[in-house]
């Protein structure tokens, strides 16, 4: 039995969507905001979602890492398996939409997170900008890499499912993205349209 | 055959050396900092570093991916199988710093290397001054978790040799960071004397 660590609508998402598409037995621990800066640091020291705690008492940090230990451990037609040139290329994406998206969008936010200031009101506007500016490039790379089909080539696979997930986050809003990128929006379309998906993301009040 | 990509002393220097410790069958190709503005940006559209190529000639970025397919792929005592709780560790610590020790590392800078001004000099210099803090803080949790063994345990495996590569790049310099953090410099000092890894710091010029 997993447990999972989560806050709703955030990180934890994508992770949960893959514990429930290989059907992986998990309960599901979820956080406000607030108890992130509580005891839950004992389990994770920076109070960052998910934590995934393992049979045997250990706790894994960072998504990407949770997706790709859940779908090594669970074999499914949702990912390759390891040690294949196919599986390099689905870490190369998963990794890249952890450390380079998920992280941007929080650099800005977890920087003040910790009680460091960074600079006055007006230069913390313009990171603020700078980072959306960034995200957007790095959603544009995305789109092309899609072209008519998805994360792996032909077929649904996991790292669709955590592309879903980062997009949820995007500023404006995830629909001016699906917009402006229509590749990503059909990926994202036919991610919500799984069974597992869609009970996911009612539990995450995003029906 | 792999072709590794990179520069000196970069991102590249981690996967490097694990590809050496394996004996995987590799070409390096070193870049300059001005060659990845360059035609390098049609195989890595950010630039970043490292990139390897698989003998079906895609592209794996993210240098934890990277490590971690090397290690998938050539099983040795330097990580554990893929799908057991051991290995879910192994990828929860390599993702983490990449995700969070080596992106924190790289936000200032990453965000003005692709245009974007970040307010003026005074936020700038408050922003790498929050970079630094966060950085600190982060191998703090590093050195506790060291205790008297090695990131997984009580041997040396290939997630003490990519924490290696990113102590090359604190500031003020590592050797401060091994002093403060005693625990972390008693683990790169039992990796830097490994003869692959000593074979890779030469050819980065850390001899």
């Amino acid at each position: 039995m997993y447990r999972l660590y989560g806050v709703k609508k955030w990180g934890s998402l994508g992770p949960q969507c893959i514990l429930e598409e290989v059907g992986a037995p998990y309960e599901m621990v979820w956080l406000s905001a607030e108890d992130r800066r509580g005891s839950y640091r004992k389990i994770n020291p920076l109070g960052y979602v998910p934590s995934l705690q393992l049979a045997d008492g250990r706790f894994v940090f960072e998504s990407s890492a949770i997706v790709t230990h859940t779908t090594d451990a669970h074999p499914s037609a949702l990912a390759p398996r390891p040690g294949t040139p196919d599986h390099a290329m689905y870490l190369s994406w998963l990794t890249w939409m952890n450390a380079e998206i998920y992280s941007t969008m929080n650099a800005a936010e977890f920087l003040e997170d910790e009680g460091n200031t960074v600079g006055d009101a007006a230069s913390r506007a313009s990171l603020a900008e700078a980072v959306r500016a960034k995200v957007d490039g790095l959603f544009d790379i995305v789109e092309r890499h899609l072209g008519g089909g998805f994360m792996l080539g032909k077929v649904v696979s996991a790292a669709d499912i955590y592309l879903m997930m980062v997009t949820l986050w995007t500023r404006p809003n995830r629909r001016a993205l699906y917009e402006r990128c229509p590749n990503i929006g059909r990926v994202v379309a036919a991610v919500n349209a799984r069974p597992a998906v869609v009970k996911v993301l009612a539990l995450n009040d995003l029906a």
